[in-house]
């Protein structure tokens, strides 16, 4: 991360220097991937401390970046530190116990999150770019599982077989765990992926996602598996729920609240007295992780800028019958909602 | 979990009640996964406060056992501790924004993670066949993947088609990202898996694991793709580091301290000058976290007890040349380690 924007950080947080331990946002600022290491940040200088394991790669990835690359652990970060009085945290995400031990050592500790969410809300073109590679593959991913879908596979299987997809089209994992619900089951909102085997005429929810450079993709589809003429219900709300989707891409835009933009799908679900199943968010922001602001939900008070990434993901359950969700990521471009699913069909009903 | 064992862990902790809003914390506590969600235990009861997404399923999965649940959020939480004066959280896991706040609300904070962690420690039988599972899992996986092996796959399509194989023999996903290493990307210890091809010859580093039932694996094979005839070192190292790994299984035992342990291997690597490259760990703890305790370092100072299960796996890695490590889980019974695997062959060295 460039030296100004280093240092508006510290300015934001009116500390004398950050630490960072938390994996996403040693990532945020250095765009270096490790499960361990420490991020000292001082004076528009931004120093990755690495244990053996990761030195070398951290050496390697981050030569030439305006991140300076160090062997250790805590004690050489902490060696970073002196003469620090208000140290950066992100308290959000830095654990009570290396706060209490933080303070110990006689800083005082400040909250760097609000600067940070600040920066991470609005993605550059690069940040824009992985996602759009990440939703690129999951949905090629999705293209190529629907012809090997067949009856009695379960939905361990598929969901194995989609991420095997994923995997093989260059991604480097998944960006949760993938839900696949056949039936009945995909009333639970966030099910967990069983050993129910597919039957003709079975409705299918699949909610998946992958990691691209870090970033993440997120999607669902939710369509009959054959038309046994059983599902006239399901194919009714299915028709809603996606124009409700199709409405937030319409009417959602820059200078809107998070609130404001849930409601575009709500109030269109409560035309037809289907509201109160709508039993979540119309969207999270997406990101290094699968779940950051914005917040789009009856409680989101963030205005939407050009540059944030968001899902729209309308969804109805019926508890023990069915549940239907479309989802696709998003982010504000110019004011307008630009999807960054392309080749997918969200309308597609019957397969 | 049984009354009792909650009432334990209250009274060790010296707390009225209990909040854990940690994932893994949760799964162990009421043996239900999901995302989200709070556990309050207070009075030798247990409840699982889940919000719509996972209300019921929760319902579903944990009818008839010890934990009862509250459809809710943070507030129906927090409903439960009317009255409540120290508050046990797990100090390593409650990030310090959720702390303040509690604090505010005049809660005083008891760090009840010393009592977890010790209970979590010594593993039940029930746990232990998870992780036996978990590691056939992986062990079939690998043995499925290696016929497959073939000129010019990458490191990744490896690593997907590893994935894939743990996946639909019955895995909910991996414990942790697949580190798959051609050739000189060995001496990387931990490797971010890349788009290096496979060579005739090349030595390949797979550190792999799946999880089932929420439980993890975690396992290492370094062995040569073809002879060349080019690796005459590897294999002389090789053989050291797989003779490392086997004096661990013989001679570590009950009462014996994780530093000690680790100095068996580390004391044979040092016999042939070799300790230097030895820049880990021998081991670390294995449960529904890929790194807890006990940990097997030479600073490790936890007593080795029946019940523990830990990873043995010496490694030395060689900049820029070669990476070798070894490595199974395991677990103490009657005294002895007992490994988790059975069915790949360690020494196996030429594909």
């Amino acid at each position: 991360m460039q030296t100004e924007k280093l240092q508006a950080l510290l300015t934001e947080t009116g500390a004398d220097a950050l630490l960072i331990e938390c994996d996403f946002l040693r990532r945020y600022l250095t765009d270096f991937y490790s499960t361990d290491g420490y991020v000292v940040i001082r004076g528009g200088k931004c120093t990755f401390v690495a244990d053996p394991r990761y030195f070398e790669a951290a050496e390697r990835v981050l030569r030439g970046t305006e991140t300076e690359v160090t062997e250790g652990s805590y004690r050489e970060a902490f060696g970073l530190l002196a003469g620090v009085k208000a140290l950066g945290v992100p308290f959000p995400f830095v654990p009570l116990a290396r706060a209490e031990q933080l303070k110990s050592e006689g800083f005082s500790l400040v909250n760097c999150m609000p600067a940070l969410k600040a920066a991470m809300l609005i993605k550059t073109e690069e940040e824009i770019s992985r996602i759009q590679r990440a939703s690129e593959i999951a949905e090629d991913a999705f293209l190529q599982l629907l012809p090997a879908l067949k009856e009695g596979m379960t939905e361990s299987e598929t969901a194995a077989l989609l991420e095997y997809n994923m995997r093989r089209l260059g991604a480097s994992g998944v960006s949760f765990e993938t839900i696949c619900a056949f039936g009945e089951n995909g009333s639970i909102p966030h099910y967990e992926t069983g050993t129910r085997k597919l039957r003709f005429g079975d409705p299918v929810l699949i909610d998946f996602g992958c990691k691209f450079d870090g970033y993440c993709s997120d999607i669902t589809r939710t369509f009959l598996f054959g038309d046994d003429g059983k599902h006239e219900e399901f194919k009714r709300l299915h028709g809603i729920i996606l124009a409700a989707h199709e409405l937030v891409k319409e009417k959602v835009c820059t200078g809107m609240t998070g609130k404001e933009a849930d409601e575009v799908a709500r109030g269109h679900l409560r035309q037809y007295d289907l509201a109160q199943y709508f039993t979540h968010s119309l969207g999270h922001g997406i990101g290094l992780q699968i779940h950051e602001h914005p917040v789009l939900s009856p409680r989101g008070e963030e205005v939407l800028q050009d540059g944030m990434v968001f899902s729209d993901e309308p969804g109805i359950y019926l508890a023990g019958k069915l549940g239907i969700r479309i989802e696709d990521s998003c982010y504000l471009k110019d004011g307008r909602v630009v999807s960054f699913m392309n080749k997918t069909d969200r309308g597609a009903l019957i397969l």
